[in-house]
């Protein structure tokens, strides 16, 4: 059983200000996520947060996070541009980018972002774009093969296909990249690594900071540089459906010391930093989307027609993604049926539920939809013309601020020549 | 072989004043494709094509089309507004939409677009709404199971499930709709019906028209109205692969003649207009994404970085549709093996082509991305913060027309509150 972070009562009386549909984001479930995840890793002084700016690109989370000492990870110009202006400062931000523009790198040298390296060509281009070459570079590692792995303690099986993937260097490309930048006067290296999405399992994290510290004390005993940081990167899920098992942040940070411990501390890697991405993790069940039913309508199934859809949360329509649904009041009533939960677009792919047993969703109830508050408002489009959502904080003190407005036709025919 | 719409020499042209990347529409093409298919259906003198304004909503194209006779189709309010600013009037516009907000039924009322209604319980909604109902109202059907037409001649099964779908209603609901209507006064009806997507069949549309065509003698037999237009929407789809044959749109529009000519003249129904919405068919092939090549990969895959991606084609990532690819000036050269062409977003579906043959792209290289005239840049998104390119028209004369200029990081903040 699921539940909305806020009840019906308390929702009820926003709804008498703000119309639906909006994005609401629980403050004290964010902070409390980025608490609890820091003491996981109190054990490394170094440790830091640098959240996943495309989960949630929204200033007032951003700087939520920036207050609880998270720095942010950017992938494009436009992030750092956005992070920059929240008050990221230059050590506050890993520049995790590939297939990058000229135009992108200069932005990062230029706000004095971590630059993580995700192939060794971007060398050559960044020679022509560097005026000096920071003092440390991260490495983005990619160890290729299917990474499994086996039946999790909770019958899931984790795995993923990093030789399929564009991100990423190979060993060997990752030692003649610390040679290449040696010469160029970078000393000091990091590593960083994603091998599989959304993971249930306490055992990924471990397993990947195991691959990461062996190739950062091999890259230490053949190059002799420091590795002051392993970026751990995202992969830690959340349990989007009702059966599935939350993560327990706490034995992820206990397998990932006695990793470090066994790898590093031998080999004299004492004072690595372990930096980690969990943008889902962080604000994914802490942010829901807010929909209200108006239509139902009865052919060969029952469809609940809402006032948003995949213009405001394209995960299901995308990769068919499950969000739980509440509907708001009849929390405890029993599921009647199966329902799509649809929005309006012009395209039957248009559902953000499809055959979901509901309690009897009426035109007028109030929908919470579930872990929207990573890669939910940002991941929107605006496909047959829909405007996107508003988005709103749920403050720590139970009054509710404006994060986002909601867009207008002329926000959509900004661009258009007439 | 698939020939790009404009040679190499010309394109570097255009390359010397336009950055890469942006979209490029062939206003030769589209108008060659209305002609063409207004000629199909000559045979019908009350035949209109009602652009899917969803696939290119952009008034430089909207306009040609405009000139070219055909009205529009919109689904949304912002749409309507669109098609408004554009020109079209109150018989220039059939609002087909679902899950139908009351401001965009209010709108449609305003601007006179005739309302295709997809579900009876809208029928209570609207009377809140009009002040008189309109003289024609189209109904849209949904015949449910599954509709298949077997392997046409080209071996390609043409199948999809209407009983899955959220549009239109049953037998029993036309019946009962047209009823409630005739008591508001409504005098004439229309038909309307979708049942498969991107069709390459010279078959689908006139087995459509019949099933349509059937339900309108009933309907004409058991209510007595007349039935002055019957729209058979989209589905005729464009050869995205290099092997697959074009849909012969003349072969199309004989064989809807001949269900015509079988199932209408002789009920007495020999006024009834046809009325087509292919979007695809019009634009598709004659608009492409023109990217150049930044980064070259080699991994465990070799994977070509070009300067565009999901944001500015979202197919591949979220249908995995195939969509060709020339490397310009490399037309005639053999393909010396498969590559991944992907954009930059941190996300592992971003990519255009996955283990494509190509002729060895290189760095500033200038790839052609076939038939992403309809449903391209309008289904682009801003993830990862990127910004969505421009779109240009190559004109019949040989001239390059601005149509929508490229976001700017002020456009992706507007609505944020900092």
């Amino acid at each position: 059983m699921k539940e909305p972070f806020i009840d019906d009562p308390s929702l009820q009386v926003i709804l008498k200000d703000i119309p639906t549909p909006f994005y609401l984001y629980d403050e004290r479930g964010i902070r409390t996520a980025v608490r609890r995840l820091r003491s996981a890793f109190a054990w490394n002084p170094g440790f830091r947060e640098y959240y996943a700016v495309k989960a949630a690109p929204t200033p007032g989370i951003l700087q939520i996070l920036k207050e609880e000492g998270c720095g942010c990870d950017c992938a494009t110009e436009t992030e750092l541009l956005l992070a920059e202006r929240c008050g990221f400062g230059s050590e506050d931000i890993v520049f995790s980018s590939n297939d990058t523009p000229a135009s992108a790198y200069r932005k990062a040298l230029e706000t004095g972002a971590y630059i993580n390296l995700d192939d060794i060509s971007h060398i050559d281009m960044l020679d022509e774009i560097v005026d000096e070459w920071p003092k440390t570079v991260l490495l983005r590692y990619n160890p290729g093969g299917i990474f499994a792995l086996g039946e999790s303690k909770e019958g899931f099986q984790v795995m993923d296909t990093p030789e399929e993937s564009k991100f990423g260097m190979t060993e060997a490309q990752i030692h003649a990249a610390v040679e290449a930048l040696q010469k160029r006067g970078v000393e000091c290296f990091g590593l960083h690594a994603f091998l599989a999405s959304n993971t249930l399992s306490d055992e990924y994290y471990p397993v990947l900071a195991e691959k990461l510290f062996e190739l950062a004390v091999r890259m230490h005993i053949k190059h002799g540089c420091p590795i002051p940081c392993i970026d751990l990167s995202g992969g830690i899920g959340i349990p989007y459906r009702p059966e599935q098992r939350e993560n327990n942040i706490e034995a992820i940070g206990e397998g990932v010391r006695r990793a470090y411990e066994k790898i590093l501390v031998p080999a004299g890697l004492t004072d690595t930093a372990i930096w980690t991405e969990l943008g889902r993790y962080i604000t994914g069940p802490h942010g829901a989307l807010i929909t209200r039913v108006i239509h139902r309508k009865e052919t060969y199934r029952t469809y609940i027609g809402t006032d948003s859809g995949s213009q405001d949360l394209l995960r299901p329509a995308m990769y068919g993604a499950y969000h739980h649904i509440t509907v708001m009041g009849k929390e405890k009533d029993p599921c009647d049926g199966l329902y799509d939960v649809t929005g309006s677009l012009c395209e039957n792919n248009d559902k953000l539920a499809v055959q979901r047993p509901l309690p009897s969703p009426a035109v007028g109830d109030v929908l919470f939809i579930h872990d929207a508050g990573a890669h939910g408002h940002s991941m929107g489009f605006q496909y047959n013309g829909q405007l996107r959502c508003a988005e709103y904080l749920y403050c720590c003190d139970g009054s509710v601020r404006l994060l986002r407005r909601r867009e207008t036709p002329d926000d959509l025919f900004a661009t258009l020549v007439w």
